[in-house]
């Protein structure tokens, strides 16, 4: 491999080469004495006894990891109560994130509220008004999947330029979890649905109540009324004990502290898709009813937070691909900004409306690199560069910034949030 | 539905009028008053401000859910650092086992090991006996699975009876989660396996070191050296920084803080392998290398630890099933202990070796249940009655009991685990 910026993969010969080297200078090079004594020698944690299976009955991470964690941008949103904090995406590997670090977005704090006292009332142009308790909604067929949630304001911050240093905070407001639920038109059809009936008002428990309207042929198709996220009761941060799922749209709409659906007309044309999560364009009007996640990728590692740590030879390029319209496709990386691509492996099937992890597995010249990733999703559509989505969508957004990201790293594996023109 | 055990499925139409029942119970019958003030009176929660996204930097389950926690059973081993603790299944749903919940076995305990303080040393019949720091293996491709761990003991307290009252304590030496790592193929070949290296051993840096010996066809295969569970770092009690992941084979295997591995041409035959992790029959004579974990099922829901709590009506029957062959083709459900059975509904597409949901919805009448499920995996094997396992196997056993769990449900919703002849 002569240029890193012609992005070759390394072929299997080149990568063995370079790894064996690993294996070696680990043993006896500048990492380790030689002897190593941590391979000569007893360790301690060799000879003592452990901790036992009481000490914690349920588990944290371990304390050297206590820098994977959510982290808020505090001039992002002066109130912690009305804010946002972000996923450490750059640290995670795999496609679950877990219920303990995945993002959060509150418009007026999370609330403690109990199943005993939880309630969800379906009202409106039904035939039949119902409430339901906690444990009534334990008695109806329950579905699980897989699902990203993306807040629409993703990535918002980078419409006016390469502003947060670090996939956390430019692509950190998504998560991905395993939802347990009953099916939204199952409880609907209990209520029996009016044929005047076209639209859902969805409302949370929480002071902000953050109102949401939802077509019925979405209400009906995939949305769930979820009580479980990684096979566990929701968190508080996450509308325990039950939130709205609606897969592949923005996460406003996926309402916490699911509290009343009310059967409608026509849209509501509440503050949260009025005044918020519209996207005004160059012209000065704005586009509403952008529901839809459209295909993004990021690459994860290495990026700001995640530098390379060590010299030229093997690298594993990450990163996350996900798209609202289905199952992405195809990713492909560049690591000369985007004038030659390589496709990249994914790690496993992709799902439906599901983050997938692609890899590029290189062997690093050392040289600079201008890293980016680019996703397909099976509707065809490719992931846009930050000038094609600005040509089409001015520079006023703050949500739907679906653009190729590109992280500037540098010879001593260092890494830049950066525009290519 | 006339009686329960003839174990009918609830039709649509049968279930849709139990269902309007409690919608319309919840809200003017026994629960709660009419009105419900929780649906007329504006709450508290809805007043006043939640908690800010400072809050929790990393988040733990809400205070309502402190019983689902993993539990030990003291008398079964006296010492809790060389013990077990189990996941609490019959409260979790889906198929993803949070790391914070997932059952753990030490040997000499949980140790404290920094990833800079890790070695993993390939020695034995290799051409090159090489040395791996952590940032190392962060250098080769990897690949990610959801895969199951089962310890071999798991359900070994029923050979003799119907013992332990809660599916937590008779089936949750088990976990499932998404693992990242490299391939164990992938390191040996960077070492160069001899021809004569026919066998691995693999140590833990424990104390107890948990030697164990895998044959060369598994440990080519797909043996993970994993670092990550459900996207992030293992936790200290799964063997932080490193653990083996053996794919469908018995837990103790996946050895933790994995430090060694010994190309060799035979087994061992380690303590773990010998006086322990083997299975002795009726006749005196042991069976070893009992590495795999066939296929296996258990109702989590309703269960001991999860009485159903509501009278007759739809009523949710769910549990997990596995196989250590690969993927669960059906799963039966019987409410009369064996007498007829219904094929329940898979959640999603089986994964290889991982845990599948099953969900029978049904009308219960009130009657007793003797509640079972049956798993068929791949390969055509059927998981065989307690009375079948013990006629091949007596009952000298502690390890590898998959026989069919047995549930007695009674008229007020609670549940026993008993035995039907």
């Amino acid at each position: 491999m002569t240029s890193s910026f012609k992005g070759p993969k390394a072929s299997r010969r080149q990568f063995l080469a370079g790894a064996a080297a690993i294996g070696a200078g680990a043993a006896t090079g500048a990492r380790a004495q030689s002897p190593d004594p941590l391979i000569t020698e007893v360790q301690e944690w060799a000879q003592g006894l452990g901790e036992g299976v009481d000490a914690t009955p349920y588990g944290m991470p371990i304390r050297f990891e206590t820098d994977v964690v959510r982290r808020n941008v505090p001039w992002l949103t002066a109130d912690p109560i009305s804010s946002i904090n972000f996923t450490p995406i750059h640290a995670l590997d795999g496609t679950i994130t877990p219920q303990g670090c995945a993002f959060e977005r509150h418009h007026s704090g999370a609330i403690e509220l109990s199943k005993d006292d939880y309630r969800l009332m379906i009202n409106g142009l039904v035939d039949r008004p119902l409430v339901f308790t906690y444990a009534d909604l334990e008695r109806f067929p329950r579905e699980q999947h897989v699902y990203f949630c993306e807040c629409a304001a993703n990535t918002g911050m980078e419409w006016a330029g390469a502003q947060l240093n670090g996939a956390q905070f430019t692509h950190g407001m998504i998560h991905n979890m395993e939802y347990t639920g009953v099916p939204l038109r199952t409880l609907l059809n209990e209520a029996g649905i009016q044929t005047e009936g076209k639209w859902v008002y969805v409302e949370g428990a929480d002071a902000s109540s953050n109102g949401r309207s939802i077509p019925m042929e979405k209400a009906l198709d995939d949305v769930l009324v979820a009580f479980k996220a990684n096979g566990e009761a929701l968190r508080k941060e996450h509308g325990y004990p039950v939130r709205l799922v609606v897969p592949g749209w923005e996460g406003n709409m996926w309402v916490k502290w699911l509290r009343r659906i009310e059967v409608t007309t026509q849209a509501v044309e509440s503050r949260e898709e009025t005044s918020k999560y519209t996207d005004t364009l160059a012209d000065g009007t704005s586009r509403k009813w952008t529901w839809v996640m459209d295909a993004k990728s990021v690459v994860t590692s290495p990026s700001p937070q995640s530098p390379i740590t060590h010299g030229p030879g093997p690298l594993v390029i990450t990163g996350l691909a996900w798209s609202g319209h289905g199952k992405i496709k195809r990713v492909d990386v560049s690591i000369d900004g985007g004038k030659t691509w390589e496709q990249a492996r994914l790690a496993s099937e992709p799902g439906d409306k599901a983050l997938s992890r692609f890899y590029l597995d290189i062997n690093w010249d050392g040289s600079e690199m201008l890293l980016q990733s680019r996703a397909m999703d099976e509707t065809g559509y490719v992931q846009p560069t930050k000038a094609q989505l600005r040509d089409v969508r001015g520079l006023n957004s703050v949500y739907h910034n679906n653009c190729i990201q590109t992280w500037h790293v540098k010879t001593n594996g260092e890494a830049e949030n950066v525009e290519v023109s």
